[in-house]
């Protein structure tokens, strides 16, 4: 007799990873190194510690050691709020009507709302080890904000956040949430540095870009004594960070002896689907296993399904390093009716990578769509996604749909990377009506080409 | 040597309830019947029903019965989101530097936000199983609607939410977390009942209060065809199903080998207060040990500490029964810089009984003081309060630094009901330095007296 699975999956301690793994390790077609603009070279260790800590710096670029200790000042905020629980979303299966198995890996469930805790934590405690002075970041829609503030206030460190204009605007209570967790927050593009002064005067009117704000944070830190930049996506370092999410999922459904056919992620960054999917990558690159894995990325800033494979800026001010991966220009700025983050011009290099060797598929999606499966998700799950999880969610949704026609019982396993508390005014649009759709023509998408 | 208690203990699942705890069963003073309003005599079963689910009636009336079964289709619900873990709040001892060992129950990781899906879940369960067609409530802060409407859709019933007014202004986004799932939600007071208007005529300005909301729901019930209504606080009912709190906290605790000298818990209606205590409440009542219990109220709305042990209605318009309660009269509305929840003119007539034996202390603490508690333990756990649970977050602290003051490393364990993310308005007027107290004068009080 076979025993129902339950509907959320907690490992017990001792099944909890205490190590990071590193899927660059593993990876034939290791992804390009950063390279300078000045040069033309690739970076080296020196030439990449004015704007980041050490010891991240050395993640960054070590792209052989597969497993990495997770120390234990981080095991131990972890333990906080992990190991995050793994659903089965049987409701969803049976409002769906689908013979297909569908599980989610939920990672919204602690006050930053999302995945980006995990690598938050890690790089506050790397940036106190060294005995830095303070933190600069950016960020979009204001989930990996929220984290580095918990983070840093944990570990007691200064912390200034460029937030992203249009999102600065759109969730009025996102700041004070950064707030209370004692980080400063400004609007990007901002008059506090020169590359946020550079584009007002180019674009006076702009709600800003990811591009814009990683400029202006990049510009503080390397200008102020004793601080340093963080990233929450895009690098080799948050990816390896974000492994645990994909490693817990891997565990999770061992115990209850299943196995994905598909892994469905959202892309914006990357540093989600890089997380979620670096185990099961691992057993595709070492043949041990074959299952499909999709990225989902809005429609509105499509960098995988639309952009190139080139190097190119992180940012919009061209002053960090260039990086190999899709992108659409670091100029691109999404369309101002884009709800949520995901708002990144490129890819991670390392996903930009598998993507381009074919062990990774991508596909877009328009918000009013994405938005109806975060509706459905929501009355069926009883869990309220954030609208990049949404992304997800839809892509589950439509793997799903294929199997109720095909009639296959596949096992699909996405990723609900948080929760949309903050973005109930896209919520409110979408339920009103008056959500829309804007998609870059391909002219459009030409003139941010570099 | 001795094993450091982790920060969050999850119950494995065999130790979860699978019974509530009714308190009364235990009780030597019951709680007084609620008496009919047209013939002063206790109410009978067959005078509830026409307002009331007949199991919940039943439930309402036992106050012999010491367990009652959890239904598997409601069991079935809480592993979505329960076992809520128990978390050892390592960091605010440390911020505080207090010799007392510091607890507390989260309840908040529901997309409801708060403790009240415990018993929204039970009461739309019992209503389903009656073969009802919808159900009406009404709702404070919000998260008791919330709550409803997420178990409203997960069994199919339809739902209408009368939210009181202060509330639907202040927390712009909480009726479209609502109507996301699916209920529909009218500002209280409202012109769609008689109760409604009548309350508008008189004091047209108003921002509402629960009292006014019941009044409306209540009505809106009785006068449609199938339906019943719903009440999430004060009712015995609630508090019975809001034993799974204090149940498993009680367990979780014994796994650490620990026991609250303590137990705090904020008090509104009595919902949260009444499950987290109710297992410590009887180890007092059957002499098996005497934990102190501390409920704490919020100064503009001081029921037990300012409000007489009287009967009362439940409501504005007084169509409700007679409870003997503490009780501030039924007239009584909380000023308008009042923020969150916790605005019931009354309390729950088990705990008034209780308070009355002297089973039980309260205190009252003034928003300023509650908000300097809750922006200090969002800082040292990480976890952002609901408005309301910062009460008991204050009682907490007092009691910790009392102990700094004695040297004593007495056991605290305390409710944290909630999340705040809705509560940004109120947060940001405390970072803002523009939140004021307001705390009504005994003629104020006076004048609410029946």
């Amino acid at each position: 007799m076979s025993v129902k699975i339950p509907n959320r999956i907690i490992l017990p301690e001792d099944k909890v990873p205490q190590q990071w793994y590193n899927l660059r390790a593993d990876m034939v077609n290791k992804p390009a190194p950063l390279l300078s603009p000045a040069t033309g070279e690739a970076l080296k260790a020196e030439e990449l510690t004015p704007v980041f800590c050490e010891e991240l710096v050395k993640q960054e670029l070590d792209d052989t050691t597969p497993y990495i200790d997770i120390p234990e000042e981080v095991q131990e905020y972890y333990r906080t709020f992990r190991p995050a629980p793994l659903h089965r979303a049987y409701r969803l299966e049976q409002a769906l009507d689908t013979p297909a198995r569908i599980y989610f890996k939920f990672e919204g469930n602690n006050t930053s709302g999302s995945h980006k805790l995990n690598s938050a934590v890690a790089q506050a405690y790397f940036a106190k080890k060294q005995g830095l002075k303070g933190l600069t970041t950016e960020t979009g829609a204001g989930q990996w904000g929220t984290a580095l503030a918990m983070a840093c206030t944990h570990f007691g460190l200064p912390l200034t956040v460029y937030m992203v204009k249009g999102s600065y605007l759109q969730k009025p209570y996102r700041r004070s949430v950064i707030q209370t967790f004692g980080a400063e927050i400004i609007a990007s593009p901002s008059d506090t540095t020169n590359a946020g002064r550079g584009i007002l005067a180019k674009r006076p009117g702009t709600t800003g870009s990811l591009g814009c704000a990683i400029s202006e944070a990049v510009e503080k830190a390397v200008t102020t004594e004793g601080y340093k930049y963080v990233l929450g996506s895009v690098l080799n370092q948050v990816l390896l960070h974000q492994s645990v999410i994909g490693l817990e999922a891997k565990e999770a459904m061992e115990l209850v002896d299943e196995y994905p056919d598909v892994v469905v992620g959202c892309a914006g960054g990357g540093s989600n689907l890089g997380g979620l999917i670096a185990p099961f990558m691992q057993d595709k690159l070492l043949g041990r296993a074959n299952p499909r894995i999709v990225a989902v990325e809005p429609a509105s800033c499509p960098s995988l399904t639309r952009g190139r494979f080139v190097y190119d800026f992180c940012d919009t001010a061209q002053i960090t390093p260039l990086a190999k991966m899709y992108t659409l220009g670091c100029g691109f700025i999404p369309g101002a009716n884009h709800a949520g983050g995901l708002r990144f011009h490129g890819m991670s290099p390392l996903l930009s990578q598998l993507y381009h060797d074919g062990l990774m598929e991508a596909i877009s999606r328009e918000q009013t769509n994405v938005f109806a499966a975060a509706a459905l998700f929501s009355k069926a799950e009883g869990i309220l996604p954030a609208p990049e999880s949404a992304h997800a969610i839809r892509g589950a949704i439509d793997e799903a749909l294929a199997c109720k026609e095909s009639g296959e019982a596949k096992v699909i396993l996405f990723g609900l990377t948080g929760t949309g508390y903050f973005d109930m005014s896209a919520y409110e649009q979408y339920l009103g009506g008056t959500m829309t759709d804007e998609i870059p023509t391909d002219e459009e998408l030409r003139s941010f080409e570099g």
